[in-house]
């Protein structure tokens, strides 16, 4: 943890979190060529009948096929961006979900104090690996409260037998431990 | 922080995280409107000449509008869905990377015992409650640590004065904080 924040910003590349990254590009790719595909069959499903239909009855006044063609694009690209729509509507709350919950259960348990929750998050959720970093860390200063307060105990225990040296050595050895394992 | 884990779940919905969610779908939304303007403007500019150039001197042989614009259609296509893709390429970054910065600076403090250590996202970073959460809750246990560090020195203090029952006190008093303040 001796490097700067500044130095580790610029390492900050596209190969971080590569999982969650293909995991967004697919999601929006995905979207895109739906709807993509819904303007393509409109359009192609349209061009195709319309000369045949429409340009052999009225050859003297379409000229262009963009003539025939600009309302058919039109709703093609409205039915495709509606179609990428629908799929996209649910990827921000995909999103924004574990975020929440992020904040409403590890941030709201440790803003109590509570040290022994754990995070979890949802099978599907993206952001996987955050749950088991979270845990760990949390598990860490878990691990160092107790050892705190088994301390603290046995000195206040050994004051009740009467062991004023032993207390004093045992209260000593806990300041110790939480100058060196915790920074405060 | 009563409630259970299930009955949370229960009430996430669509209005979690409303600005994230928002950003999220603008990104999307915007990258795809500008994929179809791409594909829009190709495929209106060769239909709009296509007729006028190719129908009139070969009208035997395209008989559909379909024939003529098949080969537009892809270009269109293939032009407007690399256009969204080049402005969604760095979409993924802009989410992972504020979770690679949690798990890294955040995450890998706390793993450290480091309770001074305050978590920052740059200005233009989505997540940017969390940051504002997060070192909430840190600073919290801070606050707390640092209680009981204090109730254990003045505890030593007290003793290497020969106070043992002012002592003893103490460390009954850091056990209580210790038990109503922290769960570990």
């Amino acid at each position: 943890m001796g490097r700067t924040g500044m130095e580790r910003r610029k390492r900050l590349n596209l190969r971080i979190k590569r999982d969650l990254q293909v995991w967004i590009l697919k999601r929006t790719v995905f979207s895109m060529i739906i709807g993509m595909i819904i303007g393509f069959i409109i359009l192609y499903f349209f061009s195709h009948r319309e000369l045949g239909e429409t340009y052999w009855q009225a050859h003297i006044t379409i000229r262009r096929v963009s003539d025939l063609l600009v309302p058919v694009m039109v709703a093609a690209g409205v039915a495709g961006f509606l179609g990428s729509l629908l799929l996209l509507i649910f990827f921000p709350q995909k999103i924004a979900g574990p975020v929440y919950r992020l904040e409403r259960d590890f941030v709201g348990h440790l803003q109590e104090g509570d040290l022994t929750f754990r995070f979890r998050l949802r099978k599907d959720d993206p952001f996987q690996t955050l749950p088991q970093a979270i845990n760990r860390a949390v598990e860490s200063l878990q691990s160092r409260v107790r050892e705190v307060a088994r301390g603290v105990e046995a000195a206040r225990k050994a004051l009740e037998e009467g062991k004023v040296e032993e207390a004093r050595r045992e209260l000593q050895r806990v300041e110790e431990f939480l100058k060196n394992n915790l920074k405060f």
